[in-house]
C-alpha cells in the first residue's frame, strides 16, 4: 500500500499546486464574467436589477464589488456600513493575495458545487464564500495587532452569516464552505488548499487552557456535514470525513474516517486510500459499500 | 408482512389525505383566528401592540399579512421590502395554492409542536413556517424561470432564517419545521405531505456532478435534530428517521432509522413497523427500548 | 464508588456555590474592567472607537450598556431598537437578578474560553452569552404572564443570533454558550449553574403532548458540540456529554456519555467517574483512551 | 374694461381646459418616456442604475412606480415603508384621477420649468411633485373621512419635503410646485388648474376660529417666491402674483399684484391686465417697468 | 395713552399669566387625553394602529411617549434612536419643568389653531410643536455646559424639522410654532409666554461680532408668516408683527407693526393699540382697513 | 464717484483675494485642529463620543471624513451611503480643489458666525456647510456630463438639508451659508468668492425658456434672510442686499439694496457706498439710520 499510496497521490498533489497558484492571473476574466452575467440577469429580471447594479455592475473591480457587498452585508446600527466599506476597500487595495483568495474560492464554488451556476450567483449569494472573505480581512487586522476589530468582525459574520471562524485562522486558497450555517473553526486551525467544509462542521478545541489545540486540516480535505474535529489533530491531504462524524485523533492522508466515533474505512491497519481528490470531487457517499457496518 | 403493513398504514394515509385536501377551505377560518389572537394580545400587551398591528391588524387577508411579514423580515439595504413586497403580494395573489399551503403549514405547527400555542404566533415567530412559505414562493420563480431572483431570495432566506432550501425543492403541504436553524435541503430533493423536520438536518447530495442527487421524503414522514440523509434515496411515507442519524441508503416506509450509520430498529430482516404517522404525532423516542445496543 | 464518589465532589461543589454566590458582588468591578478594556481598544483603534463609545463607554452602568446593546442587536423594522432598549432598562432596573446573572456568565466565558480575551470582547461580540441574557429577560416576562412578548423576544433571539430557547426556560448562573449557533433549548428545559453548552446542541423534547417533556441540567455540566439530548431525562451534577452524542435516557452524576447512541465511559456498570467540573475544565476529549471501541 | 377683459381671456381659457382634459389620455405614453429616458440613464450612469431600476424599471406603470417611489420617500421608523407602499398602490389602482393627475403635473414641470430636462428628473427628484401626489392621497383619505391617517401622512410629507399642504385643500391639475421648500397651504385652500408655486409661498388663515378661512386660487395663476396670501380670499384666473408679496384681499383676474403690502400693477383703477397664462409662461419680472416705483 | 394702554391690558396680563402657571396640573388629563384619541384612532385606522401603539400607547406617561418619538425622529445613522431616547428620558425625568412646558405647548396648539383636531394630531404630527420640545432640551444642555451635545441636537432638529433655534435660546411656554418650516432663531433671543410664531420667521442678528444681538419678543407677541426680526431689539408685550414684515427696531406693547420696511399702523406717533392677546387670537389680518397704503 | 470708490475698495479687494488664496495651504492645520477639538469634546461629552469617533476621528483626511459624512447624511433607502461614499471619496481623492473650497467655507463659517465656536461644529452640524460641499460635487459631476447623477444629488440635498443648488451653479469660495434652509439657488447663477447667503434667499429666474436667466452675484456680497433676486441681473461687488428684499435689476458695486421692491440706500443718483466687504462683516442692519423711510 505504500507504493501504492505514494504513486497515485502525485497527480492530485499537482492539481492541487497548479490550482492554488495561477488563480490570481484571472481575476480580470472572472471579474468580466461576474460583470457580463450580471449584466444577462439584470437585462432579464427587473426585480433583481437594483440589486445587480448596485452590487457588482456599479463597481470597477471584483475588490470594490466585494468591499461594498460585505459593507452592506455585515453593518449595522453600531458598525455602519460605510466605515466596515472603508475596511475592506483599505485591505483588499493594499493585500493582494486577498483578491487573489477571492478568485480561488468563487473557481472552488462554481466547479465543485453543482448548484452553483454562476461566478455572479456565489459573489451575490453564498454566504460561505461570504463568510471567508471577510474572515480573511479579520485574519489580517489580527496579524496587524488590530486584534478588537478583528473579533468585532467575526462577531458580525457569526451573527450574519452563522459562521464562526476565528481572524486567527489561516486559511489556503481554493476553499468551499457549502451552505456553511453552523460552521465553527477554533482559533489555532489552519486549514491547507482546495478544502471543502459543509455545513455544522466544527473544528474545535478542547478544555480551558491556551494554546495550540485545534486541527490542523491538509490540501484537499472534504469534511462532510455536521461533522466534529476536536483537538489539535492532523487530518492529513487528501483525507474525507464522512457526514456527522466525530474525529478526536489524527486521519492519515488520503484515507477515509465516518462514524461516531470516526473509524477509518478499510480498518485501521490497513486503511483503504482512494486517489481522487475528495476537495474537489465532493463524493461524500462512495465508501459506504466498504462501511462494513453500515446497515439500515 | 405486506400484511400486516397494508392493514395499520390505511388510517393514517386517511389522515394525510384528508388533511391535505381540506386545507384551503379553512383559509378565512383560520385567518379569523389570527385576527382574533392578534386583537386579544395587542390588548393586554402594549409593547407589542404596534407589531401586531402592523404585520396582522392591518391587513385584510392572510396572503397580504405574509406578503408584508416577509418583505420586512427578508429585506436588506440592497433588497428594499417594499420590493419584496411586491414580489410576495404578486405570487400570492395569483397562485391559490400558496395560501392554501400556508393555513396546512400553520395547521401542522398548532397541531403537533405544544409550544406552538395559537396560530398568530406562528405566523409571527416561527421562523422555519416562514422560510417554508418564502421557499414557496421562491420555488414558483425557478419554475417561471425566474432563476436569479430565486437564488437571491434563497439567499435571503438562509441569512435571515439559517435555513437553506434550494429553490428547486417540491414540497408538499402541511409541513412543520420546528425551531428550524440549520436545516439544509438540496437541489432535487422532493417532500411529501405532513413531513415535520427538526434544526440541523441535512438532505444533501453528494459530489460534484449535477443531476437527480437529493433525497425523496415520503409524506408523513419524521426527521429528527441533526439527521444527515445523503443522496438520491428514498425515505418511505411514514419513516421516522431518529436525531442524529446519518442515512445514506432507502429507508422502506413505516420504518424507524436510527444511528450513524443509521440502522433499522428491529433489524433489517424484520424491522419494526409502527401504525400512527410519526410526522404527526412527532414522537422522536418512543424507540429507545428496541434499540437493542442503546445502553448507558 | 459511592464512597469516592462523595468524596471527591464535594470541592467542586463548593466551587460551583461559591462562583454562583459571590457573582453580584463584583459587578461594579467587572464594569470598571469593562469600561477600563473598551477605553484602551478605542484609543488603539479608531474604527471601533464609535461602537465602544455608543454600546459601553456612553453608558453609566452593565445594565444599561446591554440593554442598549441588545435593543441595537434585535430590534427589526416591526420591533423598534428603542421600544427594545425600554423593555430591557425596565427589566434591569427592576430585577436584580438580571445583572448579577449577566456578570456571572461574563465571567464563566472570561474563564473557560481561552479565545475570549477580555470582558468586553464577550459583552460586544458573543452571541452565545447575548442570547443567554436575552433569555433570561423573556423568561422573566413569561414569568410575569406576558407570554406574546416573551415569545416575540424568542423569535428575534433565534433570527438575530440563531439560538432559540424557550422563554419558560429556568437557566442557572455561570453558563457559557460557546459560538452558539444552533443551540435549541425547549420549553420545560431546566438548566443549573455553572454548565457549558456548545454550538447546535439540542435540549428537545419529544411528541405532541405538552407537559413537562425536556431535559433537566445538573450543575457544572458539560455539552459537546452537536450533542442531541431529548425529552425529560436528568443529567446530573458534573456529567461530561460528549460532541455529537444522542442521548435519551438519564445520565448519572460525574459521569461521561458518548457516542450515538450515548453510552457511558467505563460502561453501563461502573461507569468511570471523573473529581473535576467539567462545566469549568471544557475538557471536551480526555476520554478518548477510555472509549474503548474509539479506533480510527 | 370687461370688454378688454372677456375677449383676449378666451384664448389662455381654451388652453387651460384643452390641457387639464387631455392629460389621462396619455399616461401610457408618458410612462413609456419614462420608461425609455430611465433606461438610457441607467446605461449611461452606472452609480445610478440601481436607483432607476428599484424605482422606475421595476414596475409596470407609472401608478406602482409612484406608489414605490412615496413608499420610501415619506416612510420612517414608526411609519414602514411597505405600509405606505400599500397604501399608496391601494390608492392608485382604486382612484384612475390620481394617475391623471400626476400625469398633468408631470407635463407642467416639463414645459414650464426649463431645468427639468426629464419626466423622469421630475418624477425621481422634484419634491414638489412628490409632495403634491402625496397630498392627492392624503386628500382622498380625509375625504372618505380616515382623518388621522390623512393628517400622519400630511406630517410626513412636512418633514420630508418641507411642503406642508392640509388635507383638505382641493387642488387641480396641472400643477408646478417649483423648488417647493417652505410651501405652506391651509385647510380650506381651493387651488385651480394649471396653477405654479414658487417656494415659500403661504396660503394661509388668520384668527382661531374655524370654518372656511383660506384662499381660493383660480386657473393659471402664478404665485412667486415667498409670497403671502392671507385669508379667504379670490385670486381670479390668470393672475400673477409677484415674489415676496403680501396679500391680504381679493385680486381680479388677469391683472397682477406687487409689494408688501401688494398693489396692482397699473393701480388699483384701472389695472393692467396681460394675457398670457402666468401659471403657464411663468413669467415673474415683466412688470417691472410697469411698477412705478421701482426704482434701485 | 398711558391711561388707555394700562387699562386693557390687565386682563390679557392675567390671561397670560394664569395660563402659563396653570399647565403643570393638568398633565394627567392631557395624558388620558392623548391616550384616549389615540385609542380611538387606532380602532378606527388599522393603518395608524401600528405607529399610535408604539408611539403612545405603548408608554406610561407623556414624557416617556415624547422621548421615544423625538428619539424616533431626530435619530440618524451616526445618532442613534436609543442613544436620543436614552438623552431625552433622562432630561423629562429629571427636570419636571420640561413636560410641564410639552402640555402649555399642546394646549396652545390646540386653542389657537383650528386646523389641531386632537391633542395626540399635535403631539404626533406637529414638528414646531416636537422642535420647540427638543429645543428645550438643548437648552438645558446648553445651561449643563454639555454645548458640543446641545448643537449637535440643534443640528438634527434644523436637519429633520427645517426649525433652527439655538440652544442658548430661552423660550417661554404656551407657545405655538405653527408650520415651523424656515423658522430661524438666534443664539441670544428670548422669547416670552404665549406667544405665535408662523413659518418662515427669522428672528436674527447682525454682524460677526458675538454678544447679546438678538430680539425679545415679549409675552403673548403673534410674529406673521414670514416675518424677519433684526437684531437686539425689544418687541413688546402684546405685539403683533404682520406677515413679511421686515422689523429692524423696537416695536412698544400692544401695537401692529406691518410692512417691509416695517410701521406702526396707526403711525408712529399715535400708534393704534388692540387688546386682544395676538399670541392667543392669531389674527393677522385685522389691521388692513388701517393701513394706510394697502390698497390692491 | 469712480476715485472714491477706488480708493476704499482696495484694501476689502486685498482680504478677499488673500483669503481665497490661502485656503489650500492651511488644509492640515484645520483638520488638525478639527480632530483635536473632536478629542476634546468626545472626552467632555461620552453621548457624542460614538458620531465624533464614527465621523471624524476614526478618518486620516478631511476629505474623507466629508465624504463619509456626507455619504451618511445624504443616503436613503434607494441610494446607499456606501455608493454615496464611493461617490465623494472618488470626487475629493481627484480634485483637489474639493478640499480647498472646504477648507475656506469652514474658515468663512468660524470667522463670520458668532455662533459658530469651533471648526468641527461647522463640519458636523452646519447644513449650509454641508450643502455647498454636495453642490460641489454635484457641479463636477455636471461639467463631466453625469447629468441625472448630478441632479439626484441635487434631489437629495434638498430633501435632506432644504437647501436647493442647482448642480450647474459656479461657486467661488469662502460661502457661508447660515442657517440655509429654504435657498434655492437657480441654474445658471454664479456666486463669486466670500459671499455670505442668509436662510430662504432666492436666487432664482424667471419664465419658461431656458438660457442664461439668473443673478450673477459678485465677491464679499452679503445676500440677507429672505432676500429674493430674480432674473440674470448683476449683483457687483461688495454689495449688500437687505434681508426680505426683492431685487430684479442690476445692482452696483458697494451699494445697499434694500426693501419691496428693493431701493437703493442713498437714493439711485447717489448711492451710499460703504468700504467694508458685507460678506464678510455679515452687518445686516446699519443701513437703518440711512433708509429714509423706516419708521415704526
Amino acid at each position: 500500500m505504500p507504493v501504492q499510496q505514494e504513486q497515485p497521490h502525485s497527480p492530485p498533489s499537482e492539481i492541487i499546486d497548479s490550482s492554488s497558484s495561477s488563480t490570481c492571473d484571472d481575476e480580470s476574466w472572472v471579474w468580466a464574467q461576474i460583470k457580463a452575467e450580471a449584466r444577462r440577469d439584470a437585462e432579464s429580471e427587473p426585480a433583481l436589477a437594483s440589486y445587480l447594479y448596485s452590487t457588482i455592475l456599479f463597481h470597477s473591480s471584483l475588490s470594490r464589488s466585494l468591499s461594498f457587498h460585505l459593507g452592506n452585508k455585515l453593518c449595522s446600527s453600531t458598525l455602519l456600513s460605510t466605515l466596515l466599506y472603508d475596511l475592506f476597500l483599505n485591505a483588499y487595495s493594499t493585500d493582494a493575495s486577498l483578491p487573489c483568495a477571492a478568485v480561488a474560492d468563487l473557481r472552488a464554488s462554481r466547479l465543485r458545487d453543482p448548484a452553483c451556476t454562476s461566478f455572479s450567483h456565489c459573489l451575490l449569494d453564498y454566504k460561505g464564500f461570504l463568510a471567508i472573505q471577510a474572515q480573511r480581512v479579520s485574519h489580517r487586522l489580527w496579524i496587524q495587532g488590530r486584534k478588537p476589530l478583528a473579533l468585532a468582525l467575526q462577531s458580525r459574520i457569526t451573527d450574519v452569516f452563522a459562521v464562526d471562524i476565528h481572524p486567527n485562522v489561516k486559511i489556503g486558497k481554493g476553499i468551499l464552505l457549502d451552505h456553511a450555517t453552523g460552521v465553527v473553526i477554533g482559533e489555532t486551525t489552519v486549514i491547507g488548499n482546495n478544502v471543502s467544509i459543509l455545513q455544522h462542521v466544527t473544528l474545535g478545541g478542547t478544555g480551558k487552557v491556551g494554546g495550540d489545540r485545534h486541527p490542523k486540516i491538509g490540501d484537499g480535505v472534504l469534511i462532510g456535514a455536521g461533522a466534529t474535529i476536536l483537538g489539535n489533530v492532523k487530518i492529513g491531504d487528501g483525507v474525507k470525513i464522512g457526514a456527522g462524524s466525530l474525529v478526536l485523533i489524527d486521519v492519515p492522508a488520503w484515507t477515509t474516517a465516518v462514524g461516531n466515533p470516526a473509524r477509518l474505512v478499510g480498518g485501521k491497519e490497513q486503511p483503504k486510500k482512494h486517489q481522487e481528490v475528495p476537495g474537489e470531487s465532493m463524493d461524500h457517499t462512495s465508501f459506504i459499500s466498504e462501511w462494513s457496518d453500515y446497515i439500515i
